[in-house]
């Protein structure tokens, strides 16, 4: 039978050029033609001055497709006339992979360790490895690894706390550093509420996020949707196996009762597992020993 | 990218033999070796003498396979000397179809009819095509075409209204006839009552089936799980996307809310489509606008 190699990744690597058309071709173009990789997303912008792709694929062939762009990002960005709205450290900025069917996490920390190694050594690159695959616990949080920017590496890694986990000890002159990680799927989650009340949106929000006590896993904001004269929690759950669509969905649920609001629906924006939705189905419909096997698709993403 | 070629199609073609090792052997081998094709399941059954096979793959290498398995079936099987509690009248009893990934229900209607042509010409088969493949109305339903079962078989093919669709006018001597169709995934979905009353379970079934008044889709009984202390309704939903999981469910609940009962969780036997699990997390979660697109591994899927 005709099946899709184990294992399959996705990856959602950043790069410094979000407004040269030119270079942002040469940058996706390995991963629109590596056999065993399928560019999903490719999304540039101006203000950032940054290029977003989102690819997947076999775990190896996402690995040489990433390092071929990685390679070219190097040799065409020249991060010492970059200017962008974005934080960035390098040409090559981050580089996350994200477990698909059947992929656990240890594996792909285990490619991303190997895109690390290979980055450091092809392209004369430092390389910090990051969430779940950081090796020390301060070098989890990316928006950590990348303070001081490209402007502050060169200080940065003279610091014996700063070294990176792979290349040299100090930033490539044109390319800064780059920082690899798996994380695991981010699902972009929004609920709607039957109000145009701004600050209900805001307090909903500070109660479900992680950060104001709320779901470990839930980053969230109050957000206005002028058009249709409603507000929105916005959310980004970020690992989904353990903070949960219908988890997030039923504490707004229970949030907004205390201001007699209700909610009018819901998004996702963008890709989300499989998993994340039978679970949450699973959830309302009280299944009992339920196996994602059980699911035909995932039969026929079976080897 | 390594992906699987579209169309798939799930086939669950039904053999008159449940006891014979040997000739069940025979007879699934073609769902082992073909390209393209892979066996998921192979139910004995040796009250009902006969034999359920569940596969899924490509379109052509599914045909190519069930006609292989339906010729070891006319050369094994005596349908003279068959006798079992499961109505039948072939030794290749019932081959149907079932739209997976991205294959429309006309794409399985064709592949059904080319499979009749087939059958009818290479082993001399009546064929008469049923649910959705069917060419007159009251052929639709297999229980109607299988009255009179092998016996009767003879007497029936001189009426000039069942005449088959494919192949001769007379049964085939030995092996009959068979009925191929086209039809949505079959979900087995049971919901489990806080109850060990029986008449409980067989009044609800009896308002959710579409028999006797209730959902268009959906065949239902009420059954006890004596070692659970529990009784169930047991459902079977023949078009999941005509009627959905979630309201088969929540009617279950507004039946019970009669009796003061509620339910205590519920199962999936065996597959079910992505879909029908996402419909159903969609409708809870409220979510808008929402594509099975957006799955991951659905887009996995994609050619």
């Amino acid at each position: 039978m005709d099946t899709i190699k184990r294992p399959m990744v996705e990856c959602v690597p950043n790069f410094s050029e979000g407004r040269n058309g030119e270079i942002i071709a040469q940058i996706a173009e390995p991963f629109k033609t590596t056999p065993g990789v399928r560019l999903l997303d490719c999304q540039q912008d101006e203000d950032h001055n940054r290029l977003v792709i989102t690819a997947m694929g076999e775990a190896q062939a996402m690995r040489a497709a990433v390092t071929a762009a990685a390679a070219r990002a190097v040799a065409l960005i020249d991060m010492n006339t970059h200017r962008g709205q974005h934080p960035r450290m390098g040409a090559v900025d981050v580089i996350p992979f994200v477990p698909l069917a059947g992929m656990t996490m240890a594996a792909v920390v285990a490619l991303a360790e190997e895109t690390a190694a290979e980055l450091a050594e092809r392209l004369d690159l430092p390389v910090f490895l990051y969430e779940a695959a950081a090796r020390r616990p301060e070098r989890k949080n990316l928006a950590v690894i990348r303070q001081g920017e490209f402007e502050g590496l060169f200080q940065k890694l003279q610091q014996p706390d700063w070294q990176p986990d792979f290349g040299p000890h100090r930033p490539h002159p044109t390319a800064g550093a780059v920082a690899v990680g798996a994380r695991p799927p981010l699902i972009a989650f929004n609920v709607n509420l039957h109000t145009d009340d701004l600050e209900i949106a805001r307090k909903i929000a500070a109660k479900v996020r992680h950060i104001s006590g709320g779901l470990r896993h839930c980053k969230a904001m109050g957000v206005e949707l002028k058009n249709r004269h409603m507000v929105q929690v916005s959310m980004n759950l970020t690992d989904y196996t353990q903070t949960a669509l219908y988890t997030a969905f039923e504490l707004i649920r229970v949030e907004a009762r205390r201001y007699g609001v209700s909610i009018s629906g819901s998004e996702i924006v963008g890709l989300v597992p499989m998993a994340a939705l039978v679970e949450s189905a699973g959830y309302y419909l009280g299944l009992e020993n339920f196996s994602l096997n059980q699911v035909m698709e995932a039969r026929l993403l079976e080897d």
